[in-house]
């Protein structure tokens, strides 16, 4: 095995959209670096499709790739680990079961949700960032539907029939989209006893409007769209309790039994160890060129990085991770070639949510309102040409075609042990009716229950 | 609501091949009968692509299908509960949440696996009957994986790339074949410390063939394909413990730190609950006409009835239980016309199992003994055509595909949470090396472990 050991060692903490496009530039600059990518998980996951998952539309697989496999042959490892903390003095990185020696170290560890001083509430009201978060989400959805099926009591059944997000950002306003679609278009006829169709959705924000990050004029045309698809919109409804029952909004309560979290971001507690000045989101706040205050080889990406320009913040989104993992790549191989780094330039090419089947709102170039079928078109282009992997993008068209043609979610798994958390059932000598029909048969009292 | 509460009503338990099969033939005598299915998962599950989600080809829901979707529309209604026992003096089958009366009773709950007394091992040895089975499986996989990659001591990093199958059955067979051919040919560039080419795939049988269903002759083909493909096979070998440091085989033992189980058959425990006479595998004896001897209204179907036909028990394999299933929804119609039971007829139309990319072995109508790459194609198409769903037709040959054109494992998904069971890694200020090579740098010592 030849000896490199003179080659600048990187070290990149994530693979995400940021940490990835720094080891994929690292990666061709073969003769002056090597790099190695520590992450918890073994693939990169495509975050902004996960509440496709949580909503049956599409498969974990679809929007993951083996971190490996993409950086497979190149000047690259990659470790299975967890990075503990960060010791600037030695220049290490502490893992569980190891340490890795550094000469520059790249940050790019993502966020997670925030339950604002309530970490009761996340048992209850499951958030969105990893694959697991989907499947768990989808599985308390397909669970709830199940339950209302089974349920004798129209009172309980309504509750298994309200599904409550709180958080009208991106993630809860594609989630609440998707949730309704499926319950008034997909599923109707899959059930007997109850009607989908009346399942409620109820979107929560404490703010006075949905997308807060986009035009009034799109959060309006977001509310219309989402309240044309079946969801209750509230805004201004700041949520104070919630618990296994329900929702409360101050005095106000929303019995439901499926309560999902769209809201709150919290830097990865990681930042913590590097005793820098970290924002109230726990995200560390970087110079210009997006290295740590007083350590030039320290670099903080993506959503950990609290980085102002022109007087507003850089969003937590994938296009500024990505610039941010390029520039970085650069800025490394500019200082061993000994030259000053550069400041980074956010270029906000656009963004978007989607809302529902064929629409979307959103802005290009930071200005360019957009809001409808153009506006869903450019959102799927775009998500299909920067999935990684040609199979990935196959299969996500695939999945869309079906899922817009038949208006079918296929992707309908509960695989957990599901039976303590479902109701009796009726003693079912009871016919299956033609058609639909909400709430128990009234001809049959409820059974006894058995356990 | 309309009342038809006079209609015959047929309670079918279990959706795999046998209870769907009948529940849709069932489902097309509106006028005469009603149907509800009992499952206690909400898919249909194409058990014999099993081991191509474990070894990372396809996904869960390629090969699964939500029951109330392949039912809707018809006079059938779904359950998702868990059956606990049938009373047959009084006509119900008890569940978890209720009691469902029925008027004939179709059981079709499959098997589980059969630990032969040592339900011990379940844990360290997981087997292949449920989605979740198959991923836990591709998770230990990977895991063991990325433990030897970490790993520094020369002797664990060998146990962890042993990998041990027990039972030399189609599972077994095909679990042994796909993960020698991934270990072989898909993930080698991945890995910069360990040489996966080198990792041991070893596959034990009891008795003295693998394949034992089969002729000597085919025996002999696929276990040469086995070995060519890699795979240790050693027949006649009773495995006498398993434990998580290994497999021991009377006096020998094999260290490893990854068992899967192949073996072993047990029916569903609810037979328990009939008062009939089982087979020792757990079996209902059943009549010539399928029905539980005195109660011509309850019949058993598929991997949980025990029938001798022609001198020869008829096998525990989907078209089995499919021609049972189909059986069973016509001698219900035809008792209800007041017509005597015909007995069943097993028809031998063939059955493979698949050794590695593009070969297999097998018999076509019980006695056509085929191996090669006819055998695999016929293999693959009656798969195809079987397969539920137009989508998941698609997805899986979008899949298979991939993985023959690319040899490439895309599923690789470790989605749980591993830390705990890695072992500490090197310090890296190693170089990632520009080939490949087994076993950790010599020049580094092992630093002291972290937690």
């Amino acid at each position: 095995m030849e000896s490199n050991r003179d080659v600048h060692h990187v070290v990149v903490v994530g693979a995400g959209f940021g940490g990835l496009e720094a080891a994929r530039k690292l990666g061709k600059a073969k003769e002056r670096v090597k790099v190695t990518v520590v992450d918890r998980y073994n693939h990169h996951l495509f975050q902004p499709l996960l509440y496709q998952v949580a909503t049956a539309v599409l498969s974990p697989a679809d929007i993951s790739a083996p971190i490996r496999h993409i950086l497979r042959g190149k000047n690259t490892q990659v470790l299975l680990a967890e990075a503990r903390s960060v010791d600037t003095a030695r220049k290490v990185l502490v893992c569980d079961g190891g340490e890795l020696a550094y000469d520059s170290l790249v940050l790019a560890t993502g966020a997670t949700h925030s339950y604002f001083n309530h970490p009761e509430w996340s048992k209850i009201a499951p958030g969105l960032k990893t694959l697991n978060d989907a499947v768990a989400m989808r599985e308390r959805i397909l669970l709830a539907l199940e339950a209302a099926e089974r349920e004798t009591d129209p009172e309980r059944q309504r509750e298994w029939l309200t599904f409550v997000i709180i958080g009208a950002g991106p993630t809860g306003v594609e989630l609440a989209g998707a949730l309704s679609y499926m319950t008034r278009h997909s599923l109707p006829k899959d059930f007997r006893r109850i009607d989908t169709r009346k399942a409620r959705v109820i979107l929560l924000e404490g703010l006075p409007r949905v997308l807060s990050q986009f035009s009034e004029k799109l959060s309006e045309d977001a509310r219309r769209d989402l309240e044309k698809l079946g969801v209750e919109v509230r805004t201004g409804s700041m949520v104070s309790g919630v618990d296994e029952q329900g929702v409360s909004i101050g005095e106000e309560r929303i019995p439901t039994r499926t309560v999902l979290w769209g809201a709150g971001v919290a830097a990865s507690p990681l930042m913590r160890s590097l005793g820098a000045p970290l924002d109230k989101a726990g995200r560390v706040k970087v110079d210009a060129s997006l290295t740590l205050s007083g350590h030039p080889d320290v670099y903080v990406i993506g959503d950990v990085a609290s980085l102002q320009q022109d007087g507003k913040p850089v969003p937590g989104i994938a296009p500024a991770a990505m610039q941010m993992g390029r520039h970085v790549a650069k800025s490394i191989l500019e200082r061993l070639a000994g030259k000053p780094p550069e400041p980074f330039h956010y270029v906000d090419k656009g963004s978007f949510a989607v809302i529902g089947r064929g629409y979307a709102v959103g802005t290009m170039f930071g200005k360019v309102p957009l809001s409808g079928f153009l506006a869903w078109a450019l959102w799927a282009g775009v998500h299909i040409a920067y999935l990684v992997g040609f199979r990935n993008r196959l299969a996500v068209m695939l999945n869309w075609f079906f899922t817009f043609m038949t208006r079918g979610r296929d992707v309908r798994l509960i695989t957990g042990a599901y039976a303590p958390r479902l109701p009796p059932f009726s003693p079912t000598a009871e016919p299956p009716g033609d058609g639909i029909h909400a709430g128990p048969d009234p001809a049959h009292s409820a059974p006894p229950p058995i356990h």
